[in-house]
């Protein structure tokens, strides 16, 4: 069985649908990886235990999915070394999404979060997929062939718009 | 000795300045209090052991400060059956005191901060003087001369400007 | 018959859905509690009573509820020495719930409101029992229950998830 | 002795330098007013009373300035009959003055209050001009040969700035 | 034929829905008004028209209503010497009603408009009808009696609640 | 003597250090140009009289600068059908540039204002050579070796900190 | 054939509903036109080639429309000489907008892009026609007829509310 | 000599004082890097050259940083298949940061960047020595150890504060 390098984590299963994109495209670039939830508010110790293990267990990297005062990202990165990239979600408690966005981006010096766009799961994945490249050069060409694809999206559409 | 029932925290001590206010509001109360920094983010175990510990050393009230993205408090919260009492502080790689204010006070359900206005730990120190006089009518006294005191000062204020 | 022991006021009986979230939970913490609609703009005198008479009719605690420019928990603040709890509703006249969240949270030293998340009614009710713990040390025990139960909600759907 | 028609009232002698500019600019128009200190949060008996009694004593408009969390204009508009301009003010403790803003401005239906401009004092007293002028069309001639002078002091610079 | 007192305007008819609160409240208290479209953009010539004209007319107060880029009420506040009371609008164009708001509210010195809350047409009709009450006391007590109904309005819903 | 084809123009002269960068650029591009004060508030008539002729007397686009509730460069393209340029003055009055910027960007359809960054009066000129291009081959050439300038500026800094 | 004077791009095929106002007025005022996708993001080179080449192929103005970290006007404007509009658009993916907005509007000196309001592409249209106006008196004059539709429309609203 | 590993770049050299900080802490864990000034919009071909090659000459991570409308970090991660940090700089002609933030963090699907928080440079070299650690597990260690470090240095304030 293949060593899971990535974790995929979220404070509240509201936010799978939109975490599960992180899935995904992580799926697409065939990265090991595994999905759970772990609330810092609600179970701070197990919060604590996934992230001071998470890099003993072989995890190379940590996406982690909040809401509202979202604290997840921020003290997973205080307790592991691993770098953490953090997904601000709209959640239904969300004023617009401008707490979720700024509890995650504003980190202090020294702890940081790497974040991505208000519901950017998606996002989240390619950065992991990135960060993975660096030893793996596979998901490197992985990654440019992805951009090739991202591309040849665009010029279907502007042929698609030619017709019209 | 007098035993501690509040404890006063912060993430950092550049918000030093800030929370000493709510010291001096209990000393003029006279309730028995410490002030300690405890990070969220640089030192994670010592808050979660804070935070964990403080109800059953007699604490009945926790006021934690932070700034930027702040996680103090609600972490406290997450941790500790106590009222927990927010300052959000305008640090200086604050946006203005949004990112702490809305990190503050937008916890999910179940997992509550009472916040404050940004940097008003004097009123911080207030709350947990009027959470004490639930069980210390001395105390609801002392705030009810309080009252009158801010009452005499702007009426002081009202005579001088009519001498004006 | 109990003493009622937190006082529920709204300031319109369009905030009631949210504001009995509050009454729900005290419900579960079985603390005494009554709950009513006193607007600020539109029965001020009935505001000024309420607030006034509060602690001499053994209330400890005060909620209020308020949305657009929200003056009830603040004025209930400065007319009552109990700690007041302040609920930011996103009201249809609110824009987007900054004006509530900024008219209820910004009150100037001396006269505090203890705030929670815009809409956070439940959080208000729970802070109200934290209070009411510290001279009652089942309620305290009821609190960590509670905090048990969300550590179970979540480890429930943690299971749910794996089998999928 | 003429009587007072105007009340400018503020919450805080710290508004003193900017709510002045309201007194001066009716001294320009030779209305006959009041100034004084009116703290809706540390005098709410006194807030009170003046609003409940303005009327009966001829003021015809009220001016109120407060800054945060700012609740005096709204609450004189609730317990008084007469037109009440509110001025916010960005005060120290302000968020950059969005709090004041915005509990002045979004007042719910039936009782509202005639916002001006962060810090607009000057305005706050052309508008009471104006209310004045409507019994009053000597204060309306005055507010058309204001006008003029506005007029005349952009003119002026234009010619200035033609010369260089 | 009754003088026309108050001119109700806005800038498209987009805004009519919102705007006739402002004539129900005013028919309500016996004044006698219009109810015109005035683009400030579209039409300038017709508001500048409208503006420099009304006080001849025997208008006393002006109610302006405008979203977006909203200029109208400022624009009326500057060729007419009558107070103008604007009401921004939460147009579709708008982003959330931020650009009404500020581009009605942010007056410079000399040039006022009060301002009400985010579609408060309804309360620019009472500010429109407190204006006209300082030379019609007919019309002070129909406020006076207002404010009566609107407490018992809230206390009818107070009743109302006890039975639940 | 050259035709002027740029009107540069501003609500007040406390805009004029800020709006001498247009001037200044055009200069760069030898570009005539006139630069005056037009205030929409305090001279409504000359800013009416100012945008129904400049396009009689061979102006080819108007750059207005304003701050706060900044109604100068809509209502000049309401009077013009020339190209209006506008530049939202961050000015001492202003809520942190967000009414001037709200106020001059969300013009209604049919009556645009091509607004420029906060305080960005350089680019507003640029844009008026851009526009001025489009007969002048000449000027396009300038702007092309302009862009050169920037690129060169950069290179030079490049090889600085290469040094360092 | 006529030669295209104005080029519409737009980052996606999802802002071609918004973005077509912009080729609909275009085609009013009989401005020959080409509507295509170039996306910054995920075709930079092709974005690259159609801002270096437009203005070698008589391209006039471009307009370009994009949401979120809006890059596409910016960029054009950075390889092109050309007048550029930008549009910020409310995808779904924004913030309410403000992310297009400030990503399109706040371009640093030397590189401007003319920006017109949040979705306001039909806007972006009218300025390429005032652009092009400066060299065709034609069109100069069919943006005369243009004010005059718009206010003939008020006009006929103006009646028929008076019918009312 | 070594290989460079990390690439800072910056828009401009006035954003040289806070980018240092990157390389301060990439010195601090030994890591290889070069600075640089790229700017997207006065340099653009630099700045797709810089990104189109930076992968194959051997660099595996790129720190940008900018500010306003801040295109570099999402232009160089729409070039390059390396992951990309964006640094948001609150640079002069920023309006309180907010467009730097949202420019860089608002990215659409399929192009990320790692953002950090406003002026965060320091935390940008951290993320960078984070992913490296993904293949170099000294500078894991040396992450453990900078941890320790952070954690020291507040244990140490903790004493000062006690002997206060």
């Amino acid at each position: 069985m293949e060593l899971i390098k990535v974790g995929i984590i979220m404070g509240s299963d509201s936010d799978l649908g939109i975490m599960l994109e992180a899935s995904k495209i992580l799926k697409e670039f065939d990265i090991a990886h595994e999905v759970t939830i772990v609330s810092a508010h609600r179970t701070p110790h197990r919060m604590m235990d996934y992230a001071t293990m998470a890099h003993t267990r072989g995890i190379e990297v940590i996406i982690a999915g909040a809401g509202g005062a979202a604290h997840l990202p921020g003290m997973i990165a205080s307790f592991s070394p691993l770098p953490v990239i953090g997904v601000p979600i709209k959640s239904s408690n969300s004023i617009d999404g401008w707490d979720s966005v700024l509890s995650i981006l504003q980190m202090p010096n020294g702890v940081p979060v790497a974040t991505v766009a208000l519901n950017g799961a998606l996002n989240a994945g390619i950065i992991a997929a990135q960060i993975l490249s660096v030893e793996n050069k596979e998901i490197r060409n992985s990654l440019i062939t992805y951009k090739e694809k991202l591309k040849n999206g665009v010029m279907e559409k502007v042929e698609k718009l030619k017709v019209i």
